[in-house]
This record gives structure tokens, C-alpha cells and sequence, in this order.
């Protein structure tokens, strides 16, 4: 009953089209082609161009951030963020289980190794309590960080990663980083747009990313970007993803190990166009979270997941959670659903049980795990919070 | 003197123009807008769609190799190619010291050591018989493979270079890898549109790359593409580069450390447009280096290069060698034709000759030396091939 019941609530919010419905399709309704038409007019396609520039200007604006510097995806940006927090091959970075698997990647990529943390359950985040209490009975602090005795490594950094759109609590867990001498790198890849006590996400890691892949609030096609409020690092990660050239009118010489990781200026060009509309996505995303969450409050065995108190969520990802009596059902609203032409979506699964990550080291997974059987996405395209949607 | 000779050939040639003629632009005069537009009007413009899988059949049928896959860009092309090859941590890789630092970059990606071969004047590449007698001189075959017993090294794979386009002498280079049980993977990113006896660059190694940076032949902003005639080599590549996740309707599970390095379909549209115009950029380029070769004929002091018997180049970089006896004039041509708004450009700094691969193990590279200071690319761009510069 309750699979045809949350079917019949999602037919009811969403409007009634002959394809399927996605989880989250980008909308082109600004300047996009008019700015894109402006790079391929010009020339001015590859990675040195106006609009890549434009767009790291504006990021940083909107962000509130003194920098930001766009890459070509939001995992080679978290990669180079680590890098920058000083993660080195054989360290120790935390992590939650529960996230996409870019952040445990862009871990590896460092030869650095994950150590998965727990979430909880009102902002499907890390778990900054828990993971004090974790860490105060589990590791040493020597004088030149914080040390795991059990494997012998440096814990180098905390990744908090904000699920689905939606702020995970930074202010204890940034006091949990100055407790143990962490670094906190913000895996802010879908919380463009999402605030945490006023203050834009990102701006609590010493260097945070963003994602603009095609699924994401606002896209650039494929793309990323570093924020970060110190320039000297914004400047060097700028030069490390730009092949480590030394500017010089015709001279090929590079100073480091550097990488191809620019933004192209056609991307750019769509990611100035799409900040533009960054504003309206917000209104039309809230409004059909909104919608949801009137629409699901009378379904018994289900909660539609809300922002906590402290944040203002993009609403990214729209998220239900079964209650533990119901959650033996979700495959069946996934099947039943996705059998309807309605995107819906599991958790990834968590990334201790993925082959490469499971013999890493990890706390009590418990909440994570929790979630895991419960969580549900469902579609959340700015397009679907239009007024028709309010049937 | 020659200096002011080279400015009035290249002037004689080139348009006049109030703007500088740069070293190589692109060319939007096909598909791009349409394809671009498409992508923008139906919503497809991230690393699903169409155009990815267009641009991949196109590469391929245009290559004669099996499969192409296209990648964010010829940097991570080359990184996942060697790792296909075999290349492990701690192998070293022969690769010319006169390349792009990309080239030496994926090799240290691999937490491999670039070992450094000398070119020959009749390529500007690789050369083939100097490096059978220096790995017959110094290297052990063993059971595992061909050895560097000064560093205890596995020698694993050889990287020859396309430079400027020009392909290299790829017969008795392969000659070589068989003899001392090499793979090879070819740098083929200048060199798209370019062939060895009839048959298209990228075919010689088991795998091979291309890059679409805005600077070549074609461009799809910031691109990539690895080719290759093992149908389960591109199977696996394709499969690592969209972060290793195996395919389900719902399910997020990624069976390895996977990559982020997809080509974005808006790209893939761009590229489509590019190759579609192919012929005709080559045919351009082609006729402007006819043309340059033609006017510097009778200057003293000076050679254009030509492309090999054996090959069909792309004349991606024109390029000007000084003898001997001219080759300290090399920067008073690059300040005077710069000065003029004609953009010119020496040889990259050779990879031996920066900070971080100064301790690479290499052979003799006096050609490659020699090459350096007497190497000038001199405008390039197809567009400069019209009849109107035929002046």
C-alpha cells in the first residue's frame, strides 16, 4: 500500500508529461546560448577566455568566498584541495560513508586513505558528536598531528560533505578540526546555493569544491571548482591545474608536477549563464520541496526530509526516508516509480562496502547504515516547482 | 639580417590584419553552432548523450583503430592509456625530452619515472635506431620484462610523440618494443589527421591518445580520446573514466578506484562539428605550409620543415629550423615577429631541463639539444591557408 500511495502523492506534485520524469535535469532558459554563441564566435573556447574569469568572479561573489578557481570536474577539484590541506600519500582523511564516491576517490588520488565516519539523521551528514567522541577515545595528538595508533598514520583532514544539497552542521565539526588539529576540506559539490547560518557552504574548509556536472543545481556540461578565503592557495591551485606554466610571452617552462585540470571557456560561458538564473532555480526548488512536504506529512511510515534549523538548503536532492517498519518496502517504490516513468533513486551505497574501500578504517557506521535502507530520492528539476506543479 | 627576412617572408604570406595572427586558432565554421544549440534545447549537455557516442564512432572510423574513447582531455588520455599498458608504480617510460610537459606528467601520474630518448631532425620525434643501440647498450631483458639495471628499474613502455604533427618513424620504433618486450602507447595529440604509410597516427600503439585542446588541429574546447584496436582495452577504459560504476537501473555501485574523466556531451558536439570539417582544415593547413616552404626556399640560414617520405602530416605547427650558424639570431626572430604581431614560439623547454624531471634517467639527447635552440613555430592556423594568402 504505502509504494501506491507514495506513487500516487509524486502524480499528484508532478505534472503529467508522456516521457519520464528525471531526478534532476538542468534548465537553459537564460543566456546560455547567447554567451556560448559568443565563444565559438570568437575563438575563445579553450581554457584562457573571458568567461572563465567571469565565472570565478562570480562564484566568489555569490559564495562570499575571497576565491574561487573553476577546474574540470568537482573531483579533480577535491583532489587538488587535498593536496593544498597538506593530505599526503599514507595519511588518514575522514570521510562519510555516506557520499558519492568522488570523495573517497579524490582521497586515493592523494595515496591518502579514507576513514569512514558516520551521518545523522537530520542533515544526512557527518556526524560531528559522534565523531568527537570517536576520535577522543581512538587517536593520539603528537606534535605533528593527529595520529590513528592502530595503523600508525596521520589523520590528516575531515571532509564534510553536504548530502543532497543539505548543510551538514560545520560549527561543531569545525571545532572537532581546531580539537585535533584537522584540516576541513567542504566536499560542497551539491550544495551550490545552500547556506549554513547565513554564510554560504564552503566557506569553513581552508579549501571547499563545487561540482556543475550535468545533474547538479547549476552545470557547466562538466565542471568544478575550488573556493577557498586564501589567496595564496587559490593562486598556487590555479597554477598547479594551469600545467604549472610560468607566464612568460612565449617560453614553455614549468616549474612543478602540474596538471590539466582548467576550466574550458565554453563550459564557463554556460556556468556564468546558469549563476545568473542560480536565484530562480533556488525559489522554484524550495517551492516544490515545499510542495512535497505538505504532500507527504499525512503518509504514514514516511518523513519528507526538511533543512535543519540552522541551514538554508539548495534542496538539491529531494529526499524521503521510510520509517524502520517500512523500509522493507523501498525497492518496491523504486520499482514501482521508476516502472511509472518517475525517476527515484536508493542511497549510494555506502562506501565501506564498495571492494576498494572496505578493508579501510572506519568508526561505527551504525546511522549511516540506518539510512541507507530508508533513503529515497525523488525527481527535484527546478523546472517541476513551477506553479502548474501546484495541483 | 635573417631576422628581418623571416618577418617579410611570414608577412607575404599572412593577411594583413590589425589584430596579431596568433601561433594556431580554431575554425567554427561547420556544425558547432547547430550541434552545440542541440545539446542546450534538450538538456543533454553532461557526460551522457549522443554526441560522446558520435564523436567516438567518428573518431574511429575517420582513425581506421577499432574504438575511441573520448575523455576531458589528452592529459588523462595518456594517464589511463599507460595505465592499460601496464605501466605500475615505479617503472620507468621512455619518452622523447623534446614534448609537451603533459607527456611527462601522465607518466609521473602513474608513479612511474620518465626515461628521456633523443629525436631526429627528419621527424623532430623520436629516434629509432639511437634508441635500439642505447637500450642493446644499456638494458637487461629478464623473465618480467626489460630492465634499467643502473636503477633496478622495469623499463615498461615507450611513448613516441607526433610532434608539431609530424609523425614519427613508427616501423622501426615498434621494431624496437618488440625487441626489448615494450608497449607502446603514441602521443598522437598533435597529431590528428596525420599518416604513416596510408594508415592513421594511433594505430602503432595498443593504445593511443589524442587531445581537442583549443590550440589543435580540432578542438572540442578542452578534449581528449584515447584509441585502440583491443575492443576489451576500451571496454575497461570507458568503464574506469566514468567512475568504474557498474551499470543498473538505480544502484550506485562502483566496482574499483574509478575516474572522473568523461567528455561532456556539449564538447562531444563541438567535436563532431570539427571532424566533420577535417578534410578541409587539412587540406587549408596543407596548402599554407606549401606555401611557407615555398618562400623560404631561397633564405640562407634557415630550413622549413617538411614532412617525412613516409608520412602524411597534419602540419599542426609549422615550423622554421635555423641552421647551425643562424641559431643564435633564435630569440632576436621570436622579439621582432612577436613585436609585429606575428606569434611565434620556440621549442618547449626540453622535460630533462626542469626542476622536477632533472634526475630522470636518459640517454644522449644532443639532438634534441640541438633542435632547441634552433626551433621556431610560426603561425599555423588553417584559416591562414585560403587563397587569398596566396600573395
Amino acid at each position: 500500500m504505502l509504494p501506491e500511495k507514495i506513487l500516487n502523492v509524486l502524480k499528484s506534485i508532478l505534472p503529467q508529461t508522456k516521457g519520464p520524469i528525471s531526478l534532476h535535469e538542468p534548465c537553459f532558459a537564460g543566456n546560455e546560448w547567447k554567451y556560448v554563441k559568443e565563444c565559438l564566435d570568437t575563438g575563445w573556447v579553450s581554457s584562457v577566455g573571458k568567461f572563465v574569469d567571469r565565472f570565478e568572479n562570480m562564484l566568489a561573489e555569490y559564495t562570499g568566498a575571497k576565491r574561487a578557481v573553476a577546474m574540470v570536474n568537482g573531483t579533480a577539484a577535491l583532489y587538488i584541495a587535498l593536496k593544498y590541506a597538506g593530505v599526503s600519500p599514507n595519511d588518514e582523511v575522514l570521510l562519510p560513508a555516506l557520499t558519492f564516491v568522488a570523495t573517497a576517490n579524490a582521497v586515493s588520488y592523494c595515496q591518502a586513505v579514507p576513514h569512514f565516519v558516520d551521518s545523522e539523521e537530520n542533515t544526512l551528514g557527518m556526524a560531528p558528536y559522534k565523531l568527537f567522541d570517536y576520535l577522543k577515545k581512538h587517536v593520539e595528538i603528537r606534535k605533528s598531528g593527529c595520529y590513528n595508533p592502530k595503523t600508525g598514520r596521520r589523520i590528516k583532514a575531515v571532509i564534510p560533505m553536504h548530502t543532497f544539497g543539505h548543510p551538514v552542521d560545520l560549527d561543531p565539526l569545525f571545532e572537532v578540526c581546531q580539537s585535533f588539529h584537522l584540516e576541513m576540506v567542504e566536499d560542497a559539490a551539491e550544495s551550490v546555493g545552500s547556506f549554513y547560518k547565513k554564510k554560504h557552504t564552503g566557506n569553513w574548509g581552508k579549501l571547499s569544491l563545487f561540482s556543475f556536472n550535468g545533474n547538479k543545481i547549476i552545470t557547466t556540461g562538466g565542471g568544478g571548482a575550488i573556493i577557498t578565503n586564501d589567496e595564496s592557495l587559490a593562486e598556487m591551485a590555479k597554477h598547479l591545474t594551469t600545467t604549472a606554466k610560468v607566464p612568460h610571452k612565449w617560453e614553455f617552462y614549468h616549474d612543478q608536477h602540474g596538471y590539466n585540470f582548467r576550466m574550458p571557456n565554453i563550459n564557463a560561458a554556460m556556468g556564468c549563464a546558469q549563476l545568473e538564473q542560480l536565484p530562480i532555480f533556488l525559489e522554484k526548488k524550495r517551492c516544490l520541496a515545499e510542495h512535497y512536504r505538505h504532500a507527504f506529512k499525512d503518509i504514514d511510515g514516511i518523513d519528507f526530509f526538511t533543512e535543519p534549523d540552522f541551514a538554508q538548503s539548495n534542496y538539491w536532492l529531494n529526499t524521503l526516508l521510510l520509517n524502520e517498519t517500512s523500509a522493507h518496502e523501498k525497492d518496491t517504490v523504486l520499482e514501482i516509480t521508476n516502472n511509472h516513468g518517475i525517476q527515484t533513486r536508493p542511497s549510494w551505497t555506502l562506501m565501506h562496502k564498495l571492494p576498494m574501500y572496505q578493508d579501510c578504517p572506519r568508526m561505527d557506521l551504525s546511522v549511516a547504515e540506518n539510512l541507507e535502507t530508508r533513503l529515497i530520492n525523488i525527481p527535484s528539476s527546478a523546472r517541476l516547482g513551477e506553479p502548474y506543479a501546484e495541483a
